[in-house]
């Protein structure tokens, strides 16, 4: 096998990635209550990301619930999850680091700024000029923590309760690379798609 | 439902949550000894606030007294606790993260600056050039946390006991928009409002 | 009780809170040996300060005794120690910020500086460029949370033993405002003061 | 012994160390599952690098499995390895330094930015502007160790099962100084090379 | 007694302080092995220094035995040992700070610098760039201190042994305001000193 | 014994002292494999240096074997163990200071950057950015302590195994202030040195 060959293999062993991953962020936030409406799903590569799935978010959306805040934790795991479950373990990638970071950034916010866990309190630690103790910042980063390993947890029942709705959608994105919030639904209903490509 | 009058049904759903926010704030101000006097409160959004209860600060108010400081913690506390028990544990949203900062620096004071626990004593620990061990950061972090814990509870002891003087003036909030002090107490009391809206 | 009578009323406690505070400094500074000696008393607001009590510095005091030195952290404490004596624990005021900070910037020198505890030991700990273990700081704050706690004991008992004269000399402060040296001592003797005000 | 002969002894035994350094990243990249293609091996010192092996990346290769970014530890160890294997504990040297410095920053990615351990889950640490508790950062240590161990380890086990492998090729860049990844497949499988030196 | 009067008692008794203290360090000077000779003592105040004893120190002193080192320190906790034997544990002045702050910097310099101790053992620490553990620092601290602490026990065991030397040279000094090192040898034996004030 | 007698003494005390200093790297150096070839001794006081052993580094020594450090370590520790042999604990001087610099550095180096230690593991900790819990830096402090504490013991058995040759080379420089590697040799050997001073 020359190395334009090889190079096409790998090329679709990517695209295949990058599918079932955004595909694994559109069926978490199609299905979790709370979760922000779909606008579109791509995997059509832009700058550095991969891939993409876009989402309406409300005008002057100027506070979020707690429910919203948990359901964005779970869309932002469901990308990470998906390469998990379809690939395995060892074929997990890389391209999750800004997904983690955005849902960490959420999950810091949740237990240092909105007050949001018992175990810290109603206490808000986000002024870095003020120090905290060790046993604080302990107790801050088991929550964190806590809230993303749960998140991830919910991701993973989400994803293996629909794996039928999510393979369907990884394939329409493969074939028609993107998909508008009507298609995504159309597709993972198990119905046909009439489009041309 | 098409998406404005999906909209609209948020855009109540928010206001109906900013009044009972705004109602848990003043309803506590009226009830606690030691509170500022209330001037008026409102759910007309301004800025990045979503509403909004004014209090009268003293002029040349130069030193405050335990009691006014653990008011004003538990005047902070009242808007995110109505949120809780009104709408419940999920719908809590952020937008008491400016109350909790605020709380949070007032305990702080009374932990740091004030000298007003026991456990801390009676020492300055405000200069920030100044190092201090984990332990007693530790023992300032708990007391703040305690401060704060504490407050919250009295604050859910007053919503409740006050739910029926709270649910009527966050209605009128939603009917008013604005109310001045002599229309809140006059709302709560029960009487019709005289007023053209 | 319109708001004016009300605003009166607020000013004479403040003012009488301020009378006992500065009349705790002036007591304690009067029986404490080692402490300097006094210069004049006053209520009248200067500045952020609401009331002060000047001392008589020896001129160039290049070192300072020991006794001195506790002298100086037990006039510091005894005005907020009036309040809690006088007013109670509810009605202690942020106003002793001040004094908390000089007392704890003297107890530091104390044990970072002059070598004056046996658990720090003739080690001097001044230099910030210089680290210091966790344990020793934590040997270092608990030595200066110690020196604080002890004046502050000592400060309660002296104001006890001279509850009559605080209490004649506080009462001729809400009356005359500022006493000299000489006149606190006729007025805490229980003499009449003769003085037009 | 003159000066001269003993500095061509010395010349001699770095490069047989450097061909066995050299041989062992390479030897490990061509039996690794996930390794980079190897491009070409070298024992001409260039800059600081006393040797060198390049791989070949593909193009765009914007996200990274976890089987190749541990096929990359593996490669980055294989340098050491060999010169322990070889030569012996007391021979090791100073000339790993970059490899275990490449090896450290993959490690670190996978257990704070790409959430690829489970005893830190599924949780970004990437910002450098967020403190972290010394608990946190002790499992952070453990874990980027424990994955550059588990690495050296899978290193010492090829090279050992390849050793007659490694030999070959060790033995053929003294004698070629730079190979290509052609010439390096048929000297591991123990053809001769028809090259003009 | 007027304010003048009372103002001389005050400056005496300083005298005496000052005297007795610098009488401290040259005594211990005096009988320690390995101490720097003394050069002359004075009472006279310069600049912020209430009195001073000099030393000879060799020309290109380019190395400092062990001896030497522990010999200064013993002269540095002179002074202040001296406060306490003669005028009493609550007498102690701040005066002692500047000497704590050179026999801290000898000590630190013993045990990061110099290796002279066996729990930190032959390990420069000197390089503020680099890290060192909080287990680490608190041995360093740990030394730092047991130095001192054993210095300050032979200083004062020597001012015990030397007390009517000591008394001899502290009320000669109060007498003649300055002595030279010839003169402090007469006045230690118990000679009278044939000088005109 | 008047000043300039004394003064010649210890001028004389000190000049042995860097004899046997410089004599103990020396001979450290003579015998320990893996050590660097001595060009010549000296005890010449040179800018801050009392004296010096150069020593011929290969060019271009781009590495260094976990022999060749610790043969280092050995050649720096060499200089203090000997001034503790010869003249006692107590003559030990601060001499020293720049020697254990260096050896910490290397050893620091061994352990962070070249993972040659089993209990810091194959892991790069050179980049001062990231960084490190307690436990790890306490684990880099014990190793680099250890390494250090090892090296000292086999410089303090090597100069009590080679204490004839040492005391020869140490009275040779003595005599004749600086001596070329051939010249070491004879001496150490016992020979007579056939050279005018």
């Amino acid at each position: 096998m020359g190395p334009e060959r090889k190079s096409a293999v790998i090329e679709e062993k990517n695209r295949r990635l990058v599918a079932y991953h955004e595909g694994g962020h559109a069926i978490v936030a199609l299905y979790t209550p709370g979760a922000l409406p779909i606008h579109k799903a791509t995997i059509m590569p832009r700058g550095s990301a991969l891939g993409m799935v876009s989402m309406l978010s409300e005008k002057d959306e100027l506070s979020w619930s707690r429910k919203q805040l948990m359901a964005r934790l779970d869309v932002a795991m469901g990308g990470r999850v998906a390469e998990e479950i379809v690939f395995g373990h060892e074929n997990v990638t890389s391209g999750a680091a800004s997904d983690l970071e955005n849902a960490t950034r959420i999950a810091r916010s949740m237990v240092t700024r909105f007050g949001m866990t018992d175990k810290v309190g109603p206490v808000a630690h986000g002024d870095k000029n003020e120090q905290v103790s060790p046993a604080t910042q302990a107790l801050i980063d088991e929550e964190i923590k806590r809230l993303l390993q749960e998140s991830r947890e919910r991701a993973v029942n989400m994803l293996k309760q629909y794996s039928v709705e999510h393979r369907r959608l990884a394939e329409a994105l493969l074939k028609y690379e993107t998909l508008s919030v009507d298609e995504i639904k159309v597709v993972v209903s198990g119905k046909p798609l009439d489009r041309k490509i």
